[in-house]
């Protein structure tokens, strides 16, 4: 016999688990709809060097390879950025700028851990082939919107830009081909706290396990000044707008932010919702402009939910030619995850609404007409036709999938032209 | 640079075809939860060992194979039912019946060709752990829901049993070991016809290539014997029971299948939309019972889009334990191009239903507030972002979309507190 098994990092979604998922991507996707977004589906198998062009060298390893009968290197998608990047670059008919979402699976060979699967969903949107301040604005608040539908009360998202960090790069005298070591430095402030950071831009550390960590060797002087960058914080967007200003002076980098931030207020998007946190890096090398995240006050264990940027180089690889793309990627499982907690979504583990007792096979046609009766009135009803004779198991199967009602029909019932009916919550019966 | 390009077999559905699939699938949901049934998700992924039990020798040599940084050997899924049977017998307290659809791609490495893709979407349904013949009317009535909902007037579901053709091996003589050749054979009626069929039940014979098709020894008695079982023919399921009658004598395998068609007259699916076809074999060697397809009548080049039976042993191979199973699989991407070529779906190219142009980038507050103000009353609306500055490039725009309306505003309108609606169907223009 075989063992019937998953390999780790492997796992299936039961029932109430896939309903709740299908709920949760249900509503995001009416959203984006509503947004005038088009859906996108690429295969989940890509050439090799298509993927991998793009990957860091740990994205790279955790590439699942694949091969046809031809021999071919192929691979399982790791992101859904790559086959867009693909796309654009395949039609070049595809009329611009090309909104498209895409809900998909992805695969990684990750170390597998606690809530860490190596086959996962991301639902991804983006705005290829435009500049437009307008396409970032539309992404965060695409990002308060879908919070919003999901019954989110209390959640922020936080946004910054590449843009003003390279003003940074300029004031602590460092030279911009090393803005992706910073950043990457940077980008842990939230997890690892400021003196690591610290440590880690100056001459490095020895962490717990005893390993070290390397340094990028700034001096003193220069940390300072990161730190006088980093100190600045308000929850008022326009605050942070006019410290940053006091520290750099004018910019039109500084102005660009101002006027998302501006169209986001314009459209009712205030400081409760959505911050201007310039200690946002994003450990991404591909990141052009502005880049946001956003987390759920009640469930902050879960980290950042929604991620992403402007990346202007993209299809640079296929193509050789700049195109304009500013986008964002939801963890649907760590999204879920998150909702579940906080009590929002997973309260479905059956879609019956009504199970139909069968006890006596000499009324199967009866049983049946009542079932596709309620069906056709759009009741979404079940027949039982499970082994169990008697209405206690019966009874107990409808509890299993927390079906709201059961009807109960035997020749009693039939001669006097009655159904019971079972409330299943609290136990209470009814004849009608 | 890389050259951005798929893999043959492979193929990504744009916008337009994404959204066909999802409202066709959405609909095909809707059926199915009303009818009960719960939604599964298992992993693409899965063991070696656990998908190719059950496979035949040519869909083994099609399975993609995987590895992961432990070196195991796993494979892509290439059905729906395998991972269900490890999923049944994996979790054992599983409320049975468990009635679940799952809507996945699947992968097979075939040679490709026209309309044959190595990804591609499945949509299947099943009742596991029942033997009612209950579960088999519900399968074959969900299909005929399933059309209805699709909007498709004219179809045929044509079922019959295998334990209605174990009658015909004992009628003609052929041991019971043989059955799994000799449905394979009678399965090719419809596509290679009588003489074929004749053929190759007896000496064989060499096809257009020159190939010879070997054939399996029957003789003269023997195929005259299944001719007449084959010349079995009406509209009426009834006249087909009593003809199979006539041929075999009463018998409890008749008897089963002529529960199944009194149930469905009793539901309303008469003569006209399920017919009994005796020839009706499918290939596929784990069938026991009850075997189905459907047809589309005004689209019959697609072939059967939805195909199925009673399956009691597939679960065996991991428990040791027989579990009774019925169910059936629609292929997403055969059943999408019929649709699509009988002018059912796929009339959307965009999710948006207004244009609003941007002209006057001192107006942008302006647009985003008109856009958000309709978002928020439910209307997709899109604000343009591309390059282009002049109105014609921007509706030109909302045609490669087919969006209906597009919204003008100005300066000029912004001072008369107007905007101008364009009909884009029509071309005409209202003011308002």
């Amino acid at each position: 016999m075989t063992e019937p098994r998953l390999s780790r990092g492997l796992r299936d979604l039961l029932p109430d688990q896939t309903l709740a998922r299908q709920e949760m991507v249900d509503i995001i996707r009416r959203v984006y709809e509503l947004y005038g977004f088009v859906p996108l589906s690429t295969p989940a198998i890509e050439y090799l060097d298509v993927l991998s062009g793009s990957a860091g060298q740990e994205t790279q390893q955790s590439i699942f390879r694949v091969t046809n009968p031809e021999r071919e290197e192929l691979g399982l998608r790791f992101d859904l950025t790559v086959p867009l990047a693909r796309v654009i670059a395949q039609y070049a008919d595809l009329p611009r700028p090309f909104r498209r979402y895409q809900v998909s699976p992805v695969w990684r060979a990750d170390k597998p851990d606690k809530g860490r699967f190596r086959e996962f969903t991301q639902f991804d949107l983006d705005s290829v082939g435009t500049e437009s301040e307008i396409a970032d604005t539309e992404i965060i608040a695409g990002m308060c919107d879908t919070l919003s539908a999901l019954r989110i009360e209390r959640y922020q998202v936080r946004f910054s830009s590449r843009t003003i960090l390279n003003l940074l790069l300029d004031f602590a005298g460092i030279p911009q081909e090393r803005s992706v070591d910073v950043f990457r430095v940077l980008d842990k402030l939230d997890k690892a706290g400021i003196d690591k950071v610290r440590l880690e831009l100056m001459q490095g550390y020895k962490d717990e396990s005893g390993d070290f960590i390397r340094g990028l060797g700034l001096v003193q002087n220069q940390v300072d000044r990161i730190e006088k960058f980093l100190a600045i914080k308000s929850d008022s967007r326009n605050d942070v707008l006019t410290q940053v200003r006091d520290l750099f002076g004018q910019s039109p980098n500084i102005d660009a932010v101002a006027r998302i931030s501006d169209h986001l207020y314009a459209l009712g998007y205030g400081d409760d919702r959505v911050s201007l946190d310039l200690s946002i890096a994003r450990g991404l090398a591909y990141y052009t402009g502005p880049v946001f995240e956003a987390v759920l006050l009640d469930a902050p264990q879960f980290g950042s939910i929604f991620g992403g940027g402007r990346y202007d180089n993209l299809v640079m690889r296929f193509l050789g030619e700049r195109i304009p793309a500013v986008g964002a990627s939801i963890g649907v499982d760590r999204l879920l995850a998150a909702l579940t907690y906080l009590g929002k979504i997973g309260k479905q583990k059956s879609t019956a609404r009504v199970l139909i007792t069968n006890m006596d096979p000499a009324l199967a046609d009866d049983y049946l007409k009542m079932t596709w009766e309620l069906r056709r009135a759009g009741v979404p009803t079940e027949l039982y036709i499970g082994t169990a004779k008697g209405p206690g198991k019966q009874l107990k199967y409808a509890d299993q999938y927390e079906i709201p009602l059961a009807i109960l029909y035997g020749t009693n019932e039939k001669s006097q032209g009655v159904v019971t009916v079972k409330d299943m919550s609290v136990g209470r019966e009814q004849t009608k």
